[in-house]
């Protein structure tokens, strides 16, 4: 079930049943020679849609720009600050509390986006535990290529060049989903280059086609599809677990 | 050409033609009982996209969160707060004209955006005029119904029960672009009241179903393909007509 | 009455019979080579007064600083961002709610101002339904030149050369309560261009002495007394009507 | 000359030959059962305005609501919290210095202000030292009853019962300045209790009529018309002082 | 007792006796070319600690960076924003409230955190009177050179060159507390000029080497230690009084 | 070097040859029945002194209040909110960098708090890319367990039991650092439970004495003089090696 394509009567009734929603969070920013500039965002996208076709799960909207101040040096990029990431996430989600919702998965495409999801996530608890809102709200932040089996499948596909930015694993999912958008490109090195993550004018130095220790040459439609499979079958795990925590307890002290 | 489908590369060519972009933004929210939920961010993405199939547009991912806290009564609206909206339309707005943007074009599907967006563009304003950025810098707002002709083939199509909120054309709109997400449901009344925005809880007393004014039993695929046609249309002129605003001049005080 | 010529006593005594005030908001901003600095504040604050010497209205202090950043490029221009006019139209707001006021009639005389304080509204209406206000608590935003009969009057007045800054109303109206700061100079051209609001640089190039589409020179002090005359009527009689609509329900969801 | 009477010329005009400004500051909040809401920000008004009418003095309009968070237990008082109060001033001195005001001072008629006051001129000075502003741009705040004579007349007309919060003082120069709304009451005891200023609904308990030390009755319209002379010459003189620091230097280091 | 060096459950044990904590705050700064950059924090730390000693003192951690953007042009000096400071003050305070905490006595030792200290306190008495905290709720900030006794010794002890910044007074309690520590400088002039305070550049051309008035080389660590004596024992005698304020009124109106 | 002990003149000339600084950085939190509350701001602080005595490092004045808001349940817990612990974080740092500090290390004490550092460094890299402050300023984060050595040693110490708060490491760290604040309790569970970090309340309820997975009973203070031993050795070469970084280049693009 997609929020976005719902009624607000639709909701209601999903409401009765469970209070649980799965939110794709990514970036807009450079992967890349070849890589699309949505691609943070498009694989929880993606992975949560394909989830979606084959499970009873609620998907809310795409949350598609989010912290990629390293990555401004590069044409196209787009990012929140830290400071109005967190003010927009916290939004969302007092939106969603509001109507019940108490159990928040963020299926995230976005390793920079990670520490400020975190924060975000603070700033609710607190409001939770003394704003009245109580225990049993909770929110979880996963990456996509964290859920089971998805580390271990990248590892057999691309056993050398995965790298950390523009991987062939994120890049392969964009084009199992976007063939017509799929960019060749001959790169130099053939793997890039790793480092520490500084500021942008840095990053840009460091890593003048916008890689990180990736070689995306190795992406191809197919393996995008078996990586997609296997982390739509874990997500819909994963958040059904996440759902059963659900009890809703009064606080004791 | 849309940026998320896009490399870093690509825009780095655009940006050598052009400094012009289209943002599509609207708002995810209650539509009456039949209305989807991302009605008002679906109608400027459908619209900018079926422009950009036959222009030279640059189109930006849609911003699909807005101003929508009086909506927030009927599950499955997310809202921002203005002062959080306002915030992240300007760090969207920093991150393009840090590439060379200059001509942030917002294409807007929700009534309630407006005074937000508007206060957004001053904060830019004034860090433009203020902060080095310069003359040449320039936003411009338009709601997708206040494209030439879009009012006029509303009027006709739907000469009663248009509305203010779940109108017939925004749903035919969205009725169009995703036929299998079509609902129904008996109105009553089948023209829905109208009156006053208030605060939330006003609001959903008022008006109980979601929808101000309309009825959307109108609403017809076909009727939202010649709205779209149009729309598409007369969105491209005013870009062109936008861009050409462009060239750059030294301020001379 | 006037608030700020009253104790708190007064006030609170007021409370007991209503629950409505009018708060005089503007902007310090170029008039133009002949318009006063203050003439945004004064015009609703002129109003406002004379309605109070007729009728049984509570009037606050003005609200004189607003948003008017792209007359910053003229010296004498004071501003607030939007984010500020919206954090303090709040304050003032909520300190009215806490002593009872739940009908807030914003007297406005500055088109700038209008989109921060609808966002200011959308910020105050979250707080309402959220935060235990509850229903009943409204707020309104009018301009003075907006008030039933005003527009009409000013159409005849000056059926050429009004325009949209410095206009021969809002001058009109400052030269009848302040004879003694009406001033002179030669317009060239007799009316002003007219064209799009941008930031502030480029305001100050595309208008070079401030006016936007009007002819100043048509301003006399007893034009201006015939339309605060008129406007004080409507001013009277719109503000009746919102305090009827006072009546406090108890939400029914 | 008061700036909000007049035109952007004449403002450029006057930066030609000074850079200082006076901003009379107060604050709207109850002042006992006689004394006006808007006391604090009309003594520094009319301070302010008959220095004007004396001596070649520039008058920024009044900025009218302070920070009066301890009396919002009493009806009428409207108050900013310190961030919006900070804010705010940050925003109206930022203008100023934008057209080459360097010498902003603030008169101020609320003691409550003055801790934020003073945190705003620290924001200020943080950015003129590091943001290029450069040395030469100083703030200045004076109570009008630390002009120099005022203390010394205060005490020589009301020995007894001046005490800190509705006092005689400012009472008379309200009472002169607006003999239309003398209001009268008997007040008991004659000389109100002291203590400290805690928040407002303890406030209210320890101050149930809202006066701290004061015995209001001992005000007349001509003593406030003596305390206004002897404090519009002081100001007079002391701006003159303020304004002869002006030098521009380069920083040397 | 020290609250840093305490556990969880002896901090909620002492709460059961007694809602009064003792909290050090100051600022890391330039105190002129002998002055310790810690003196402004360490100073209160040293007489709190040392109170503690002798009597039942809740000790918190001391508050280290405070506002100091006027010393910013001297290496090593740390400041926050006002606005900053007040966020965090708040959060503190908000925490020691959540825990019971009724009464927050901050020792001060920097003159440059009074006002943003006090504007901290109106935004936790506006949140503790409308928030629901309540009556009861009280913050007191004292400057440990304000404490019975200490400022009769300090004129004493330095009846010239006492001064307003690097005073011998401040330097001679580090030195008692950090022998090791102690530097020495010649001084030129022996006793350092006077001024106003005004932006960092500006301070630092003023006081080239961080003196203001003072002619620190009269300190010497047995000077401070009578200091801190007389501190410790006027310290502890404050706060008990400031406790015995503690008994709890549910407000009356 | 102690930057606190230091004079200002003796940070001018570190300068000369060192941009490096060490800032421990911690929290103020529940450690279980025996730990202090100090625990996660002493261990840093402890470290970074050891590692001071015995080679040429800068540290800073210790930051003792971090993002802590999971622990508010248990008293004598401080806490800031992630937004203004990034908003403190960005003072400290914008004013060391003022200074010619470019390699800002923050040695970190508390789990809690690395999300929200590293969201403030993004702000800081923002600036530092686009506000002028250009390539080569670096923040570095690292939690002392993470320093090299130290991981295997707390292994081999405390094989079993070790969990991930009040760990047997951090309180022996505190014990042999204060000795005369060693407590004791009998620990039931002797290992405490697991599970996820949520809100407060729910925190409190999971783990009722506060440790997580943790026995402290093994602590001891020899096994933390160890501990501290490798640490300190550790943070030295780690520091100089990211010190050795520091050659600045212009940017290339």
């Amino acid at each position: 079930m997609l929020l976005a394509k719902s009624t607000w009567i639709e909701i209601k009734t999903y409401l009765e049943k469970s209070s649980t929603i799965v939110i794709p969070i990514g970036s807009n920013e450079q992967h890349g020679p070849t890589g699309l500039l949505g691609t943070d965002w498009m694989c929880p996208e993606i992975i949560a849609n394909e989830a979606e076709r084959q499970a009873d799960l609620l998907v809310a909207p795409t949350f598609n720009i989010g912290m990629a101040q390293h990555h401004l040096g590069f044409p196209g990029t787009i990012s929140l600050r830290p400071s109005t990431f967190i003010a927009a996430i916290c939004d969302w989600s007092r939106s969603l509390a509001l109507h019940g919702f108490e159990h928040l998965y963020f299926l995230n495409g976005h390793g920079g986006n990670v520490a400020t999801i975190e924060a975000a996530f603070s700033e609710l608890y607190a409001e939770a535990s003394f704003g009245g809102r109580g225990r049993g709200f909770a929110c979880k932040l996963v990456n996509w290529w964290d859920l089971e089996g998805v580390g271990e499948l990248s590892g057999r596909l691309f056993p050398t060049g995965h790298g950390m930015h523009a991987t062939p694993s994120e890049i392969a999912i964009t084009q199992w989903a976007y063939p017509e958008s799929i960019k060749s490109a001959s790169y130099r090195p053939r793997v890039a280059a790793t480092g520490p993550v500084r500021e942008a004018l840095d990053f840009r130095q460091r890593y003048p086609d916008g890689r990180m220790g990736s070689d995306p040459a190795q992406a191809s439609p197919d393996k995008g599809e078996s990586l997609v499979s296997v982390a739509a079958t874990s997500l819909t795990a994963d958040v059904a677990q996440f759902a059963a925590e659900s009890e809703r307890h009064e606080s004791q002290f």
